[in-house]
């Protein structure tokens, strides 16, 4: 239905937006803010056309989708009011020090854009962190033009959306360059796009393969630019054994509504739940096991994921020492999958890097220890995550603070006594992790931080004033908050 | 003299420096601030014998190992006030929000150590950037620990730093291995050094075939890890008219004892001055070659540095349309050099990509133009850089916002009228710039800022206040700048 984009497409987009970049990147802060705001005010006019494209699209339910146009629009209005405050910026002043041996010139520092980023969105969230999602909003706010390349997935929801970000800038009369929407259902487009010269940046959530794509042609570049792909993770729940039988039947509820929220197709979902072995703990993942089996999921995305879910459950549960605790047998016919949870002794699970992997979908893997030595052990194995969560009552933590602080080392959240699913839009919010979690832990993907993914550091030495950015100008006309030396 | 580390050696420091790693992550801001000034004192108590080993070393003057040393030491000090006030750790608090829907948990926010870091020293700061200088500070103040391959032109220096980080941690009771120093004059020590699965990340400060060696290797891993490799520039000088006739012998002057200075061997001495050609312009480069000529500067850092600089600076006479101001003929033989001036038009130099690499050493190249168009093209042209700088009045600067903007975009410090070399060590210092100045833009290796080279973000979600870090904790016993929301 939509054609992908040619060579000569791609390099005559990057040469638009290059040049877009020149003048979008002096911009004001208050012009970027209000952009991104008109850009929510139009995303909200689609109204149910919207919406209705989607479901056919992605097979997700109405009040999901509502939910997510909703999350957008506060993201665009929340990036734009800490685009518009500028502590993004790290404004620093260092005033001259004639008398310094040997002298100190005025020396001003601030954050500036880096140029054209190309933002891959992802599959399951077709508008929070896709077409006019995070990635995009927070390069806006950094000063930087924007290339998406639409998911191929839901193309049609993401010309809707493209539409609305143009219709935004036209109203502003703003240079419609500032944004260029493209298709590309093959790799040639990314990698066209990843290796165009003007690119300086990439924005990506999905797959560990899609996003190790774009890193390793962006590191193969003359000029290698800095990518931020969210590549997913299997989020581990450690349970101790003294919160548990506070309450488990509480705690198993929680813990299925989070495995199978959205069909587990969320990259925070708990893939991996680590405890003790012992009677309590069994009778825990029964009933974990029982709760999944009484939770009737929705269709997944499309049928490829369906499928690949279906393959990488049947892979695990062919691993030697896996059981299936509620039952793969009871699996319906793929699109609409039923939830799985299966177990493995820690000592399996410790020599079999398979079992570490994501299985993207409505899946969890209980990880039986003989003991907290082994459950350090397992949180030791653990590959870098989005977020690990703790399940113990405060001594429980306090006395086991060596798997605390192996599971901090390994996370870019953790999380006591609560879900991952759920990924609040808000300052503290760090969103990525290590390696293979993102492919820069020194950044988030989601809270205002993130637009300082899009930018770098300028340093203005000796500048009269009146060349100066207005946000290092003497009088602080922006007034920003700066630091002052 | 200094035997190369064996691959066990090294595995053996990266296995020690991870242990340390656990417990000097979780040390406080203030014992990483006295460790660092501990080892300030115990560099001040190397005396004259540390200046006369690098003298001999080196062929660094005595004044000017002095005046690093003392520089080395402010380093220290001034990253162990910043690690104390703890602006760097960008706390952030979200403090839980119940009647939300869905309810929004506490969320806190800090940046936190990566691990083990690589510092790989330069030979031309044998103090400031080397065994104990930024890098090395920054990854102390980041609760990173740091193992050193000393500098193979200066092992002796190394080992006497070293031996003063050994005694300060001594002194102090901590565990030594915070800090592991190794010797490697073949690239097979680095290699394994940065392929070891301990190491979380790189600093560098050098040759762009010696970083970009660095950058493959790190991206190589099966868990990429962060390089910051500062690989030097040409730092180029954009001369107006205007400016130029109102000072022309002060000009000349600055410009030529910034080439010059410590025998051109700092990483942001111009090594590219452009401007319009003229019967002034023609003046003031004849007078700029007769100040340069008058200088007479010490030997090279080493005789194969020497070499590549007479051998660079041949290789640049040899090229269509480049002609010798201050004549090469003059050369003393090496180990030194004399300064050297050249000029070429500018059409050859945008038709010769050779012209735009770095001439390490009292070197020159000026571009002569035909019109400002022309300095644009050439400012286009430019690769990324440490640092650009303008000479020219108010009005001109204002009349050539283009050439301004695109210089400001190439590099990570933008100078009016002054001289890129001397690098303060100050907050609003940028330190590193576009790729191929630095393998990472977003950081500096200057300045209180380079801490954050070695930290990430980590979000603490629903947290007993027990258990958070004490910069996370309600009461702020840290008495730290945090961002509450």
């Amino acid at each position: 239905m939509f054609s992908d984009a040619t060579t000569e497409q791609v390099n005559e987009a990057m040469m638009r937006s290059g040049k877009a970049f020149k003048a979008y990147s002096k911009s004001s802060l208050q012009q970027r803010a209000t952009l991104m705001r008109a850009i929510a005010d139009e995303i909200d006019a689609l109204g149910e056309e919207l919406i209705h494209v989607t479901m056919r699209e992605t097979n997700l339910p109405e009040p999901r989708l509502k939910g997510e146009k909703a999350r957008t629009m506060f993201q665009l209005k929340s990036y734009a009011d800490a685009c518009e405050k500028g502590d993004w910026l790290e404004a620093r002043i260092c005033t001259a020090v004639p008398d310094k041996v040997p002298a100190r010139p005025d020396i001003r520092k601030m954050l500036v854009p880096l140029g054209p980023v190309l933002v891959f969105g992802s599959s399951n969230f077709p508008y929070a962190y896709s077409t006019a999602g995070g990635d995009t909003a927070s390069a806006l706010a950094a000063g930087c033009t924007v290339v998406v390349k639409a998911h191929p997935a839901h193309p049609e929801t993401s010309e809707l959306v493209a539409g609305a970000i143009s219709r935004a800038i036209s109203k502003l009369d703003m240079p419609q360059d500032i944004f260029i929407h493209l298709h590309g259902a093959s790799h040639a487009v990314g990698e066209a796009l990843v290796k165009h010269p003007a690119a300086m940046a990439v924005g990506f959530t999905g797959s560990f393969t899609g996003g190790m794509a774009l890193f390793i042609w962006a590191n193969q570049r003359k000029v290698p630019i800095p990518v931020f792909a969210e590549m997913g993770s299997t989020n581990p729940v450690f349970l101790f054994e003294e919160k548990l039988s506070t309450d488990p039947a509480g705690i198993a509820k929680m813990i299925a509504e989070s495995i199978t929220l959205g069909v587990g197709q969320f990259c925070t979902n708990p893939g991996i739940i680590v405890g003790v072995d012992s009677a309590a703990m069994q009778a825990f993942v029964s009933l974990l096991g029982e709760k999944m089996d009484a939770i009737s999921v929705g269709k997944m995305l499309h049928p490829g994921i369906a499928a690949a879910f279906v393959n990488k459950a049947e892979a695990v549960l062919q691993q030697k020492g896996v059981s299936s605790v509620s039952a793969l047998s009871g699996q319906a016919p793929i699109p609409v999958p039923r939830p799985l949870l299966a177990s493995v002794p820690a000592a399996e699970f410790l020599e079999n890097p398979l079992l570490g992997e994501e299985v993207f979908g409505p899946f969890s893997l209980v990880v039986m220890c003989n003991n907290t030595n082994e459950m350090k052990a397992v949180a030791t194995a653990m590959e870098g995550q989005l977020t690990s969560t703790i399940m113990a009552t405060e001594n429980e933590a306090l006395g086991n603070m060596d798997i605390v602080d192996t599971l901090s080392g390994k996370c870019g959240r953790i999380i006591m006594n609560g879900v991952p699913t759920g990924v609040e839009v808000c300052l503290a919010m760090q969103h990525g992790g290590p390696f293979p979690a993102s492919t820069d832990s020194r950044f988030t993907s989601v809270g205002a931080d993130g637009i300082k993914r899009f930018a770098r550091p300028l340093s203005y030495q000796n500048y009269p004033d009146a060349l100066l950015p207005d946000a290092l100008k003497s009088e602080n006309p922006l007034m920003i908050n700066r630091v002052i030396e």
